[in-house]
């Protein structure tokens, strides 16, 4: 048994998750105007990979129970054949952790951020990342990801195991 | 000038929204679980019809000031190569103004639903619609649209004009 792991979640940004894939938020970016004066745009925000020949985009609503702190994790996935966003339908905070896309990452590698309210993710291809966790309150996520043939789930445990995360 | 039509909305349900496009809710559907029991997944709520040879999904916020009732209707609008998605990001109401694919509808043909929080829509590709209507507040939308080539934007008078809509 591994000495117990505290991951400690910082801010998430564009910046710092880059490795693993989009933040999806309006901070930071121009907008457009639109609809006559009665709206603006905050354009293309994420990419969407998941049109392979067949391949095509999923729409889901998932809902996710709030966690306290501090989590244990309780294994990772990846999705090898597309990309997953999830953009929650209320400002409440959650937490992220992911890991390299490639070989099981080593629990050291693994990354937590804490999304403080309106700014949803997009994981690329094949990035390890911890099943959502929400914090304060059941929390509702619109969720982009691949529909389609072939086995786009793996999982698997976190070698060493006896990770918890604090914010 | 035509004499003042006023439209009646209706509350927006999936079977009176059909002709149109998707509703995206919960409502209706049977979740399945996932996540080791925190989470909870309504899954393939809308078609994203983008993906054509040039076609790729599109993913932005769009930001609409609120409008009062009863709201005067400016133009119709459609996108020929592909759906569009609106998903509010915080349950507030909405005014969806929807007329059928293909010629630009009579003032007549034209329908409205009102969506009371929690529930998005999927413009089918070609429907006519009114630009996104917010009524209490600032209301952020996750969007889902086609990004590529070619001209995805008609717009158009509506025929005689003088359309308001009430709830």
């Amino acid at each position: 048994m591994s000495e117990l792991l505290t991951l400690h979640a910082n801010p998430l940004t564009r910046e710092a998750f880059a490795p693993y894939g989009d933040v999806i938020e309006m901070q930071g970016h121009e907008p457009a105007p639109m609809n006559q004066g009665w709206g603006e745009r905050y354009a293309d925000l994420a990419r969407v990979d998941v049109a392979d020949a067949d391949g095509e985009p999923r729409i889901c609503i998932v809902r996710s129970l709030p966690e306290s702190i501090p989590v244990p994790l309780r294994l990772i996935e990846r999705h090898p054949l597309g990309s997953q966003i999830f953009m929650p339908l209320a400002p409440q905070p959650f937490l992220v952790v992911v890991g390299p896309a490639g070989e099981v990452p080593a629990r050291e590698q693994l990354e937590a951020f804490v999304s403080t309210g309106g700014q949803g993710v997009n994981y690329h291809k094949g990035v390890w990342h911890h099943p959502m966790i929400a914090l304060d309150a059941v929390t509702d996520f619109i969720t982009i990801d691949r529909k389609g043939p072939g086995d786009n789930c793996d999982e698997a445990d976190i070698p060493g195991g006896g990770v918890q995360v604090r914010v």
